[in-house]
């Protein structure tokens, strides 16, 4: 689960299958863990677990959409989001703050270089990943309904670090014409483009309507030691490497803009 | 200095030439800095400044030497090192705690899988790097006095960050033959060798006898973040990517090792 030499417990999802009793689940930190094991190796164990967790109705959130019309083909949308919803330990900085971040300076750095995209680009910030992505199930129902042409979507959700590749789920060609570019992504750290990634809440996009998709790759050493847990803080996430993720996706937004897909 | 948010000064040395007055100084936080900035934009300020900052005599220091000595090639040197003293705000856990453990690392590793060595592998924690560098200085006329042929030095003294390359300074036919062992280095997140890098400490040796050198390159995003400032800590250490750095340097002193030079 972690490398981290702390004890923070790394929430998350329990699935339940009905063919079994439904037993409480609760996340452990490694040292309470470790200590709990060494005493079952003795001996049987009795613990006192009191939980505050509880499942509460459904209610509504939001997917929060901002878009630049294109200036040449309009109807063809390109997608780059992140996700606004984070487990309660912390503020879900870099899962996902840094996304939605990232997203947002996309629009802003094009916005401010002056740079008139040809197709229009749209940012979401999905509603909902963290339980059951249905922000991510509405936006590709919402582009099917509307018949909606989805030329590209692209998102992070790996961590706001240090940009290492994109991975990416398209065909063979578009996945060609992607490496191409490979040496215009460089300069902001991007060695590689790799087949396979995506994200949760682009994934239905490529299921229903074909889309093409990527994610982005940070340097994975450090995000799952704060995943889920109560270190996921504003403090973890070191601006310069949240800002070379950031503009290594707005240089592929670019080109996808630019060139087409 | 940093793009870090924080208010931490970042000491160092001061140098002074003789054409001019000899002035006192002193490190601010970039917050102080800022604020102090802002405040002489208006009108003059007078400042109140207490630092107990003062010379001492010199003491004696000493390099920390550990070897295996080589099996077929005994008296051909491959030096691996980092160096132990640090400022003071802070521990200097990668400047450069994270070298000295990483220096460490590659005999642990070496002799752990069994593997007994062609030439002397040489591990050396440095003396007085911040301060002179007359470790190092020590080192290369100790090696210059005992004529001892010394084929490669590596250091890692640039943070114990996810490896992302090596810096050399050695002829194009050493970079070269790296070069081509580039592919067996990847895996462990090495992607390119660059013309230029060593270290402070094993400078002297390339002067005053040629040996070709390395220096680890790890991501560099978060170094001057933290360098010589009460933030560089242990906690700022992530034990994955430390351990990265370790085996990338054992792998390339295995190869030297074994192919030589």
């Amino acid at each position: 689960m972690s490398h981290a030499a702390d004890n923070n417990p790394h929430t998350g999802s329990t699935r339940y299958n009905d063919s079994f009793p439904k037993i409480p689940a609760a996340a452990l930190g490694l040292h309470d863990a470790g200590r709990l094991a060494a005493l079952l190796q003795k001996e049987p164990a009795t613990v006192y677990l009191k939980t505050m967790g509880q499942m509460l109705p459904d209610t509504v959130a939001h997917n929060i959409i901002g878009e630049i019309t294109g200036s040449e083909f309009p109807d063809e949308i390109i997608t780059v989001g992140g996700h606004l919803d984070s487990w309660d330990p912390a503020e879900g900085a870099h899962d996902d703050g840094s996304g939605c971040v990232q997203s947002i300076e996309v629009l802003r750095a094009l916005k401010t270089i002056g740079y008139k995209p040809k197709r229009t680009i749209r940012i979401v910030l999905f509603a909902n990943e963290e339980n059951g992505t249905r922000g991510g199930l509405k936006y590709a129902e919402e582009a099917r309904s509307k018949k909606e042409k989805h030329i590209f979507a692209l998102e992070s959700d790996e961590g706001g670090f240090t940009p290492r590749g994109f991975g990416v789920t398209m065909s063979a060609e578009h996945l060609n014409k992607l490496r191409n570019w490979l040496p215009l992504l460089t300069p902001y750290g991007i060695s590689e483009i790799e087949n396979g990634g995506g994200g949760s809440d682009i994934g239905p996009l490529n299921r229903d309507l074909g889309t093409p998709l990527a994610g982005l790759q940070p340097d994975s050493q450090r995000y799952f030691d704060i995943h889920h847990a109560r270190s996921d803080v504003f403090e973890a996430v070191n601006k310069r490497e949240l800002e070379l993720g950031a503009v290594s996706i707005a240089a592929l937004i670019y080109l996808v803009d630019k060139y087409g897909l």
